[in-house]
């Protein structure tokens, strides 16, 4: 059984012994509003002092709701919430698109979609070289993602697939709820359904795919039927975003 | 020894394999006017055929010359060349940073190196979906780093790290010109010295150590001295680009 109390502190020594041993000093995070992000944030307050922990509220084009459930949980664990508004970055890159032809939004969907993830992972990045500068100790990235999106593939390629430590990979949604309620995340964030706060569908209507369903195949508690189907589907389909083939000379 | 014209052929039958394999369509890859990604745009013409190849040039506060040896190699091989102007984006969003505080550009310095890459990335990965939608298959991402270069760590992670296929990924500096002797690529373009375009310094200048040296220590032919320490500081320094930490949890 998943112990959620012993494992908090398990991660909250993993944390201190990676910053410890690699004379680290502060971490930073995008906070989205939502569960992972606010269990990660959470997580890494205790493990380092909140005093160590930058979050930023990263809007592009978004409902505000999501900044002000990031500043729940920024002011329940009482770390600094900065925001990096992303609205006037991502409209100077689409107007040079533009510049390229005509495209429909039916036909740029996908690449809009993508671009914010990718301009938040520059962000943070971006962020935490600035505080190496300007508080004389490494900031590294934290990453948000959980193990059952990753195991359908629901994430960006080069935007939330890229950070430098992570804490709760290897953890299903469940886990990373159980986590949550140990170490006090706010229950208005723990409990709402997952969205990426732009499209304004949740995460398993855009997927297809209950997170119910995707912890059962993890566990291989569902191994057939139409869900089981979809989700095996989905998992193939983004092996590629996992393992990138490269040419291996003879010589 | 290596031959490179056999593995010329051995890279474009891997790069054919490839996507008859996986039913893609085509190759999207920034210009830089530099060696590498001549060679792979080459590499990846003959394999797939030039109009199912598109370079993109990315100046981002550049200079011009860099954009007129693009051309160069897009004119050798028959690709479409296509330009996305960064700086704009890069002006929106490093405006946003300034409102969280008056940061020199020391302090800057850094963040402001790295967030061009991160921006090539997105840049090259919003075409490849664009590219999909509009013609009607599925365009992905060639690398452009060589084995060189990801020894000393020198590349910009969520920046040129991120791509969907490699070709000159294993192959050292000197076996990349080879390459590109026998495929062809201008010699203006393949002799010239390997700079990031932005900072006017050489990447010798800026890592402090040879291509040379570096080949050397990756063969085992340097194994001791001054440039062999400051070689294996940098690939050891790098390492975190290469190996996230992820907690495991004990269930």
């Amino acid at each position: 059984m998943f112990d959620a109390r012993k494992e908090s502190e398990r991660i909250i020594a993993f944390i201190r012994d990676y910053f410890e041993t690699n004379h680290l000093k502060g971490a930073v995070l995008g906070i989205s509003g939502g569960k992972d992000s606010a269990v990660v944030s959470g997580l890494f307050s205790k493990a380092l002092g909140p005093e160590n922990v930058v979050g930023l509220t990263l809007p592009c084009h978004s409902n505000s709701q999501d900044a002000s459930d990031a500043r729940l949980v920024a002011d329940a664990f009482g770390f600094e919430l900065l925001n990096i508004d992303l609205t006037s970055t991502f409209d100077s890159f689409t107007k040079e698109i533009e510049k390229l032809g005509d495209f429909t939004e039916e036909e740029r969907k996908n690449s809009d979609i993508n671009l914010k993830p990718r301009l938040r992972m520059a962000s943070v990045y971006y962020m935490a070289a600035l505080l190496s500068a300007i508080k004389g100790g490494t900031y590294i990235v934290a990453g948000t993602g959980n193990r059952s999106e990753g195991y359908v593939g629901y994430f960006t390629k080069g935007g939330d697939s890229i950070y430098d430590i992570g804490t709760i990979t290897n953890l299903t949604v469940s886990e990373v709820i159980q986590i949550g309620e140990v170490i006090g995340v706010p229950e208005k964030v723990l409990y709402k359904a997952p969205s990426d706060g732009l499209s304004g569908m949740t995460d398993e209507d855009k997927m297809g795919v209950t997170y119910t369903g995707i912890e059962k195949v993890i566990r291989n508690e569902l191994t057939e039927g139409e869900e089981y189907e979809r989700i095996q589907k989905l998992h193939k389909n983004s092996r590629h975003k996992f393992h990138v083939p490269t040419y291996e000379p003879e010589n």
